[in-house]
């Protein structure tokens, strides 16, 4: 059975199939519900959210669905960068004709923090023995990892490299989520290297790895007792079985779910995405200093490539009331559009739907095969 | 049967997998022929070749099997580059310190065309009624795919989006490659746009698309009538399956073929490939002027990423001498290292024997879902 996988074991769930975390608005309790009801694992990313709010989540998603669910979370950088003047002017710079044109002033309001402490956040994920914990942008402490598992909390954390993988898994993370280049929203590379000196096989010095090569590869690295769910470009029933012929035992997928009732994306995006045919994304760091994938619009090529833009998170800050007044204004033009390469899959269906629809094409494609 | 695809119907083949055509010295007739042989479709790259050069090696490969196989060509830009004292200083400068480790003299050799006439290579493949001819970096002439057609011939076209899949099917061609991001080699990417006035559906104007959402997007747009061949990221029999399973009609490797013996990879580049696991390649314009994807290395470092390169074939044909010096030297450093993202699964055994193990592979993969 296609569906008999290690991960659908592991959580005891019916179809290998797993929602995207999509922090910042768009994965709802909601729509995390609908996934898992439907026979998959949703998932709710609260990186950007408050003890409190996460706490909260977690309770409405719990009210919803008595199947097991995905709470998300960012971990920080090892160095917290520097939220200094120099970086306020430069950004303020960047989007001063992009705040006028929405009726902001140039001045930029400097938050007093960067981020929600994660020692804070985490506490919140162990305290509340969610079923599993997800992390992304780095690799979470061993210690924290420990604690979720003593719970019976399953986790899991994102790679984009073999090497990241093996880094993952050495802190004790169970199921390891390969992002491949097509995947929308941000990345979550953290192992970098300029490629001098001695390299550990598998760390990047080249471009973002796609889906098509990154899954067997880490598939391959991390051997028979780690499941690997892959993501980055998939669409529909057709990406769901690639996957799994590539050795992942689920597929994720994020943009799909954009569009549906359920899910928390904004008027004026869910039009950009259903116009959008997927030839449209580029990777870009202009709204939050992090890579990213979303829909061209005006604030990427007014904002352009930057290399020297500040780091994650410190234009995220910066430029979070620009994107939550574009939102306010109703306009897709200057707010991000995190979209992945598969976003012409993406249908205004309910999620549950959708995954029924999804199973339907896998079982048809099974039964050519077999004739 | 996952071999019964609309492309195995079409040629009369066994199995649905392509060697990749790998012009510049990889493909070879003893490599064509051992594909073609054990039931895929070699194929042969002879864009850079005479007429004289593609007769014989079209002769030396119908000696070698009976069965079908590719001759692959590039077709020219509408408006020919120039090769002036301006793009030659520019190159000149660029490689300057390379040529000179190397022991070349600074000043570069000019040759007196900058590619063999295209006209004259399609007659030879219409007199000699290939099989298959194949055609990357453009629209073929509608009138050369009609009088091949006419003799039998089954025409093949490469496209990196949806677009450039209708402009090909538009002007005849019968089957076309989609090549994702995550290939070796030169990008068969042919429209552009930068995103301004209106758009037609599915023209590029973001960043490559990766293989994964490639694929659907160009089955979906083609309909019934036009097999599909999947490439970029491949490298065994799950990633065949895996392009199957996204309604692909074949799947094409190329890379995965690099190290067999009936290859004519030359030596540094085969213990570059060896050692790659597919974290390395990048893709860069620095050898050709035209984006190819390739093991990081010396010359790629030192060039860098310069948008400014004089465009194919100008940097190609200035670059030529450097290359085969080093190859004669022995060197993989200053060396095109073409590769695709899958490079990890290139392995030293025949071309014969590798269809069989993914054949194996796939039957294993199909069996477990049947259990």
């Amino acid at each position: 059975m296609w569906q008999n996988t290690r991960l659908t074991r592991l959580l005891g769930i019916e179809l290998p199939i797993v929602s995207s975390p999509m922090a910042g608005g768009p994965s709802t309790s909601a729509l995390a519900a609908a996934v898992s009801d439907a026979g998959g694992l949703g998932s709710l990313g609260l990186g950007y959210s408050t003890p409190d709010d996460i706490r909260a989540a977690i309770r409405a998603t719990r009210a919803l669905t008595d199947a097991a669910f995905q709470i998300n979370l960012f971990v920080p950088p090892p160095e917290p960068p520097l939220l200094d003047a120099a970086a306020v002017g430069q950004v303020e710079e960047m989007v001063a004709e992009l705040r006028s044109d929405l009726g902001l002033p140039v001045r930029l309001p400097v938050p007093e923090r960067l981020s929600v402490p994660f020692a804070d956040q985490t506490a919140v994920l162990i305290e509340e023995r969610v079923p599993v914990a997800g992390f992304a942008f780095g690799v979470p402490p061993a210690d924290t990892v420990a604690a979720l598992r003593e719970n019976g909390t399953v986790v899991f954390a994102t790679a984009t490299s073999v090497a990241e993988a093996r880094a993952l898994v050495a802190a004790g993370v169970q199921v390891v989520t390969a992002q491949g280049a097509e995947a929308g929203g941000h990345r979550g590379q953290f192992v970098g290297g300029d490629g001098s000196g001695p390299r550990e096989e598998g760390t990047p010095v080249g471009d973002p790895i796609g889906t098509m090569a990154l899954v067997p590869a880490v598939v391959d690295a991390l051997g028979a007792d780690v499941p690997v769910v892959a993501a980055g470009g998939l669409r529909d029933g057709r990406s769901v079985l690639a996957v799994l012929a590539l050795g992942a035992d689920a597929a994720q997928l994020g943009t799909a779910f954009l569009r549906t009732p359920e899910a928390g994306t904004n008027e004026p995006y869910r039009a950009a995405l259903a116009a959008a045919d997927g030839s449209e994304t580029v990777l870009t760091t202009a709204f939050s200093g992090k890579p990213a994938r979303g829909l061209r619009n005006a604030y990427v090529d007014a904002v352009g490539v930057r290399p020297d833009v500040p780091p994650y998170p410190v234009t995220h800050v910066l430029t979070t009331e620009l994107r939550a007044a574009a939102r306010a204004a109703g306009r897709s033009d200057l707010q991000s559009l995190w979209a992945g390469q598969g976003v012409a899959g993406a249908r205004d269906l309910p999620a549950g739907r959708l995954l029924g629809l999804w199973v339907d094409e896998i079982e048809a494609i099974l039964e050519d095969w077999r004739s």
